[in-house]
């Protein structure tokens, strides 16, 4: 049951612990019996989210097992509030895994937007960025095993080396090598990390792994999705009046 | 199944996610396919706690209700990385429920320790003692009531009042009245609360919670409670020689 | 320079680091080479704050003293994202201070909002609850003094008596009475506690130090202030329109 | 004044805000009346540290400028306890700057520790390494720019051609490229990173930064810095023992 998504990559829900009725259980204890009046579960969760009273989302958490280029990892990790554990190249070697985006993926630098996207590349000039992708990242692991002095799967290569610490050898290999992590969140910081990441200014690579998210979040928590898309949608309203 | 504490306290779990086994799982995502070496999870555990590779300790998560007095709130909500939510005194009217001491905690302050107490109070000073926390406390509700023009059970006292707002009323109500919340909280954090609140330097009052926690977590997590304690028993002895 | 806010409270700013341009100056170490383009300091703040981009906001801090009424630091301390040093009651005599409304806010309870303040009380009701509330706070410091078998200059009352330890006494004094803290906080977590505390439907006595704080940003990084303010009216018509 | 670091790295401090007095200053505001007896700030410092008493150590901030290889990073940003503008290969063009260790640190796998360095390879083996690793980098940021069909002083390649988006034309650079930021911290976190990573455990590519560090936080806050020393030490002697 793992979402697959970009050449290599998924992401899978290892654990998680609550639902919508945690997140209105909660919310229940600090109104005590005050809170007769908002007698319905969903009225109550898009109560809380459109009154910032955001601890109930937290008492929520998923855990997921994700596989990803390491460029989209070095964005992700920004994300403070949650907790990693995350596969160790100083301990092993890595897999023979990168990342070579699809051909309707291939875009192009936007000239207005300046961290963006434009036009998608197409014939000669896109063949030729596929090529040098595919061929670097090759050599970059032919390479990677050559410092180890070791292949993928452990043997060695020539027995009169010692062969490079693995913890430097795999500072020759490129961003688009795959990673992987268990990564916990609570509800509340993984819809804050959706709103920022299933959003359009953020780059397709990580965008695909938000939206998946925000998939599985549709059925984890339906309440709390719903509340959530209304309240972006008002969010992005706001934003085309260019607030 | 809530454990009783003090004289209306309890702590009870809610829900949890994740166990011993959920700590060696995301250890062995890090170390990949170089673990095969520490074949035995109670040593990896322990091996994991040593070397300070606290991340793993964070995979596990755990949902407390707690009823505890407001001055033991205070201290226990200094701890910030916890998932909190908090009976409201702005929307509902609190219970009559205070702490007293029992007799066989009435400490006097220490002379030595300027935080701690010393010789438990006896004899008549300790009579004086209890009488006056008890009937402070009892008055002092009465008065919540008076200023709300609201007895306990919702009833109005006097109809040609109109009653103080709740959340001005509660500002009259002492230190040792109860209040409760869920606390959720991952291992790790959890570990650390305890360290510093199962400890002697502690408040009794906030010492006993976290004594009955280090229980739960003796049930819940065995490796890591044996792991936690042999690595706090040598922190015991570090102090002990005065470092 | 304090600000002077209730009957005893004040906030105070002790220290600052970073001002508008030290915002300025981590974005455009972000964009590098890329922000020739936004080329007016302002322009770059209401930008990063319109994208969520929060962290320039971070590198500014700033510390306060702040003394409060305990009922007001119990919701203050919720903002788990800042530094807090408070006066201990363990270690140390409590001041004889306690706050008491001004009788313009003596709000009876809302009806509608049922965590609010409604008209304000007036006549002979609002006489008793000002009397109820200051004996009471009397009559809790000289129980306090009592317990302690101390006065408040630390002398001792009844040489004959051990005195209760005073992390047990103040246990005994009511939510009105006041503490201090020195509270540090970066500007991006300051403006997130404002947004929430400067609120009208924060506590009016957690609100007039929003209020002085709010003024104190504004003379602080005023281009920061302008941004925050103009997004916050955004947003206030946001919810205008009940979304 | 930029302490220089590896072959192109620098760790500079850009502000701080307090110092020794800080610490001392925020831990009497606890202590209040009741710190008479620890009359020396050195010991009183001493004393936290010991108690585990963190939060005073909270009040100093700095802000760092660091430049540092992306494997480097990917370790740093680990620490989450920190705020931190990098550098943005969305926006802009990276440098051609890489890290070659230097002959001295070409340390071959470990064989006991599984996650370090043991001997330095040498001869025909060492110059191998380093000049494949040259080669890869620079190879690397020629295939970049023909990505990009943008030279590094953002001069065009080829009118013909498009070029592909930066965001992702910088995923075929190697990990060894370097990048920058600024990463502000509070001094107790700092120290906590500084355990962690100016320790023999870590890789020497970051420790070289941590005990440059280390040695900013010796002449910034030399009270702390003893006081940590001392504690340090002692933690050294426990792992020893093999606890
Ligand atoms: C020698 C060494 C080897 C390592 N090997 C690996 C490895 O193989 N794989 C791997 O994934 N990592 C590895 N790490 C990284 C390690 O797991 C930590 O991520 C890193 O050391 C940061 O430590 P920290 O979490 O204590 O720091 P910080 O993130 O700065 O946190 C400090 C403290 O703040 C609290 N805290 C901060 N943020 C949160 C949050 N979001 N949730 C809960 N509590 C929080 C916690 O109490 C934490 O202890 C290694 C580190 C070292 C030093
Ligand atoms: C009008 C009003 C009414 C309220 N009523 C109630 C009530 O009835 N009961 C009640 O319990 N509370 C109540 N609160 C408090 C509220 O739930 C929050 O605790 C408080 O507003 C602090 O907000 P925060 O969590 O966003 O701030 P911070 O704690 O400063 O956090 C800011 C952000 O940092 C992240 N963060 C920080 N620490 C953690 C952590 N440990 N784990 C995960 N993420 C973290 C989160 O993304 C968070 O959004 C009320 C608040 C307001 C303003
Ligand atoms: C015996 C005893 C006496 C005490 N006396 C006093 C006193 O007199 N006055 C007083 O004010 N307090 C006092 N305290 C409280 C103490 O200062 C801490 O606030 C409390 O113990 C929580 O510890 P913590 O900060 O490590 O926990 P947490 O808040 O859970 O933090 C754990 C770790 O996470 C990181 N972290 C979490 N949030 C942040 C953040 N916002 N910014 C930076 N790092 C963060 C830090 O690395 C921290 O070490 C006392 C505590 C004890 C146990
Ligand atoms: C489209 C886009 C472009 C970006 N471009 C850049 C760029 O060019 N350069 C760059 O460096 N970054 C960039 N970022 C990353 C961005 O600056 C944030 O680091 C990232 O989005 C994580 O957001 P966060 O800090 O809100 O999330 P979290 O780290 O999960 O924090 C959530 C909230 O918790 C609180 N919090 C958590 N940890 C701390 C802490 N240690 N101290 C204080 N408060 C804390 C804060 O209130 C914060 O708002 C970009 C992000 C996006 C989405």
């Amino acid at each position: 049951q793992p979402v697959e998504l970009l050449d290599h990559g998924f992401v899978r829900v290892v654990d998680y612990m609550g639902d919508d009725a945690a997140v209105v259980q909660a919310a229940r204890v600090s109104y005590g019996k005050g809170t007769k009046k908002v007698s319905e579960d969903a009225g109550l969760i898009k109560y809380l989210m459109r009154h910032r009273h955001s601890t109930p989302f937290e008492m929520c958490e998923i855990k997921f097992h994700v596989k990803l280029p390491i460029f989209v990892a070095r964005q992700w990790i920004r994300h403070r509030t949650a907790n990693v554990n995350e596969y160790s190249a100083r301990y092993s070697i890595l897999d023979r895994e990168f990342y070579v985006p699809a051909p309707d993926q291939l875009g192009a630098q936007a000239v207005i937007n300046r961290q963006g996207r434009g036009d998608v590349l197409e014939g000669e000039e896109a063949a030729a960025v596929l090529r040098l992708l595919r061929e670097d990242s090759e050599r970059a692991y032919s390479h990677y095993e050559e410092l180890l002095n070791q292949r993928e799967d452990g043997t060695i290569i020539d027995p009169a080396r010692q062969g490079l610490a693995r913890e430097l050898a795999r500072m020759n290999l490129p961003l688009n090598y795959y990673t992987q992590w268990y990564w916990k969140v609570d509800l509340q910081n993984l819809l804050h990390f959706l709103s920022l990441r299933a959003d359009s200014h953020a780059q397709y690579e990580i965008r695909v792994y938000a939206e998946a998210m925000l998939d599985i979040v549709k059925r984890w928590v339906p309440a709390v999705y719903e509340a959530f898309t209304d309240y972006r949608q008002g969010g992005a309203h706001l934003s085309r009046n260019g607030l």
